[in-house]
């Protein structure tokens, strides 16, 4: 097909409606033909981040081929690389064949998590700010092939992003060969809402980034992408993942509602601006009831510099509380996705999307002093929080960008309820099994119990008060037991410990499934 | 002393010589009577950072104060601020009369220390870079009297800052009162070779830091000081506290060596400048021999954006292999010192003295891409590191800007001898037994046993490449036998773990004095 007909077919219609580069026209094909351009071993970079925005036809197709592969005594695994999280069609497709050697830098299918916790993928967790720069230096590999998901092809050959902007800068100027998917179900209004900055450098060249409001547009809306480089345009219509929310339950509301008293207490000390700062929320179910619940909180007008757009910032924009929100993605529910996409040309313009390498870049985190909320897996008394990994080993989903919010924000919130698995795990305990924000990185610790503010506290201080906020009732008296006696038996009373028992609570769980004792 | 009649004595002679406003040599007083300003239970921020800089007149005054109020039944403490570690006239002396409540955000001080680790002094460790905003927040308390050394005063009223700056610019600004010691010990030459940044803010109104090489200038050689809140000022002679260095040992010389040569591996594959980039190294005898090698090292000409300037940076700057370099501190040997005051014109042109929220700003440090160089305590076999909690309990000194350093920088290169107290210490474990810098910021670990490059390794693969490049041979076939046992025993295998061991090194060395199983 190479566009150059008079009488359009219907299907020519269609694509000129969103491929508007004859050259990149000429290069349309499916989604078989462009995985077979993908070969054993190589890296490649995809885009999608929080199940946004991520190519859905020739991920299923490179699986296809690769369980193929496999069934003719041809193993064949890839590299793969992504912004953060995406969907089934292809963390989910590809790890169910087994074609993932590695993975970077997030992930949260449960087929793919199940293969990394039974060590059959490499699995790299990394700062999801870092990993553009890293891939630039040189030091995490090479890129092969970009696999990117786009909403439209402008005539220039620059790319309209799509629901995500993640890594995908970075993967089309690092590839050395590109597949674009076209995404008709994207909402074309996006077009406009996106800001890529083209100004980062590797040092010694790198300067300011000239942000200094959430609202400041520093970039382009498009990607560039060389046109001689994409071997392949693959044509698709397929919704983004967009899982259900759960309601708030009560625990999630009773942590809503000490945040919200918490940041009133700020304001009221003079310590935040009425409108507060930029907010940034993690994603989850309890993240999203924060956000409703501060729909009816006297913050106004507030802005949001975050990761992603859930269907809680929805709630506010609509309140007319949140002005407007910066961020690299959404995650939405299917009826949030619907409303979002019902009204965009309206949404859009009070939305940023950018490079997540700008959306969670420190030196802006830093500057704009973000409100960080994140959850957490557990606790320890003396604040130190784990993120990532269940019984200290068992990988969830990943550090995220928790990292580069809570060390640079303004004040660094972690909620969680007090307990999981029917009150048989405490999210506080008194080690925790492994660590992603260290104390100093911890300032609130909220759960349903209560809100434990750490500021200014030291390590004997801070565990009285995570005790007393933030543990559930039937765990207290354990921990001020174990609390009292590391007094006696520790090497030092600075932020005293024993260490043969301090993990013992995991041990437990692993060998009774309680953490609590017979 | 009215500093109005004409027949100068010569007590004004020497006044005037470092005093030249008259409005504040009419507030020349002695230690003592300075000291009595302060009452029992203020917060009181000194200067000082690496024993540089830090008021050696009044805190010794007060330390005898508080002795004498003890003695009469009147306890007296205060709550302690500076930039970092003081001497023992500071830390030291105060503590020794148990007059220190709280004290931030670093200490190295042996007596301070021995009171902490009693639980006798509540201490928080803070990220150094964090100070100065901290306080600005209001998050940490309320600063009642500053007590800064200075090189002089100018006759508006502006001071000539010292061999450190560190907090003393906020200390200034925040404090209800002032007490100046002027101390005629440090050098005159100084004068020029500090730039204190007047630009920060709190946000929404932070913007972008204006320095992109570690040379620029992006303030002014003065603090600014509201002479209406200086309430006295102390003459005084004295040298700061100089601690010689070790002479590099076997081990400091593996080490050197093993860093060399991968900065080598690293410009020859294009993945550094020739000039390296801005390198950044923490303090004690390892690092200095660190710096050391770098004298016959082909790296040229190099830049320091770190925290202070030791022994050998001096070197490296004799030896015309570092153009410049930027910090907060010295931290010298006697002998480095007397070099540096014997040459302090030539070496001031060459150097910058910045305030700590200058030096070590995430910001900076990132945009720069400093080389970051830290020593540890120890290391588990995934790459977390714990660099201040012998035991998980036991303070040494703290995180200083180890994090700051370590998290933004190009490459974060952590280091340690493979074993301390003749073997019986393990550096190399199988789970840290406290956390201050998470595996995702720990890309080079170096023993004297050897480098390994973390970068792009999974946690699985990471701990096959500590075990075996860093840890020592007594304790190399212990860490193994434990990765492989883990791979059966833990609750997932991403990184795999066994919490009912994995601390067990620590309580053996707690309960035998060694780490080795009998």
């Amino acid at each position: 097909m190479d566009g150059s007909r008079c009488a359009p077919t219907d299907r020519e219609f269609r694509v000129s409606d969103r491929i508007a580069s004859a050259t990149l026209r000429a290069r349309i094909t499916d989604a078989d033909t462009a995985a077979a351009l993908i070969q054993p071993g190589e890296t490649v970079g995809m885009s999608g981040f929080t199940g946004s925005g991520y190519p859905k036809a020739v991920p299923q197709a490179l699986a296809r081929r690769i369980a193929g592969e496999r069934a003719s005594g041809r193993p064949f695994r890839i590299n793969l690389w992504t912004g953060a999280s995406t969907g089934p069609e292809l963390d989910g497709a590809l790890a169910a064949v087994d074609g993932i050697a590695q993975r970077l830098p997030y992930s949260s299918d449960p087929v793919a998590r199940e293969k990394i916790n039974r060590g059959e993928i490499d699995y790299l967790d990394m700062h999801l700010s870092q990993v553009a720069p890293m891939a630039w230096e040189g030091v995490i590999g090479t890129l092969d092939t970009a696999v990117i998901e786009v909403s439209g092809i402008r005539a220039d050959g620059s790319l309209i992003p799509s629901s995500s902007v993640g890594n995908n800068k970075t993967w089309l100027d690092r590839a050395k060969r590109v597949i674009l998917e076209v995404n008709r179900w994207q909402n074309a209004a996006l077009e406009g809402a996106h800001d890529i900055y083209y100004g980062t450098r590797l040092p010694p060249q790198r300067v300011p980034i000239p942000l200094t409001r959430p609202d400041d547009r520093i970039g382009t809306p498009y990607l560039a992408c060389d046109p001689d480089k994409v071997v392949a345009v693959v044509e698709t219509d397929a919704p983004d993942r967009n899982l259900p929310f759960a309601a708030p339950d009560d625990k999630a509301l009773a942590i809503a509602g000490h945040i919200i008293e918490f940041l009133s207490h700020e304001v009221k000390r003079g310590r935040l601006p009425a409108s507060l700062l930029p907010i940034q929320s993690g994603v989850g179910n309890i993240a999203n009831a924060v956000l409703s619940g501060l729909v009816d909180a006297p913050f106004e007008p507030m802005t949001a510099f975050t990761e992603v757009i859930q269907d809680g910032m929805l709630d506010l924009l609509d309140a007319g509380k949140l002005r407007m929100a910066s961020a690299t993605a959404f995650s939405l529910s299917p009826a949030a996705a619907d409303r979002l996409n019902a009204n965009m040309a309206s949404y859009a313009s009070r939305m940023i999307l950018r490079p997540q390498e700008i959306s969670n870049h420190p030196e802006l985190v830093r500057r704009l002093g973000c409100i960080a909320m994140n959850g957490l897996i557990e606790a320890d008394i003396y604040g130190n929080v784990n993120s990532t990994l269940v019984m200290g080993s068992r990988i969830q989903n990943g550090i995220g960008g928790s990292g580069d919010f809570a060390r640079n924000g303004y004040v660094s919130i972690f909620m969680t309820p007090s307990t999981a698995k029917d009150g048989r795990i405490s999210a506080i305990v008194p080690q925790v099994s492994h660590v992603d924000h260290i104390m100093q990185d911890v300032q609130v610790i909220v759960t349903e119990q209560g809100l434990a503010d750490l500021r200014g506290l030291s390590p004997r201080q801070r565990a009285s008060v995570v005790i007393e906020r933030c543990a559930h009732p039937s765990y207290r008296p354990l921990l001020a037991d174990y609390a009292a006696r590391a007094k006696g038996g520790s090497y030092g009373l600075h932020a005293p410990s024993l260490p043969g028992e301090a993990l013992s609570w995991h041990q437990r769980f692993m060998e009774t499934g309680t953490m609590l004792p017979a």
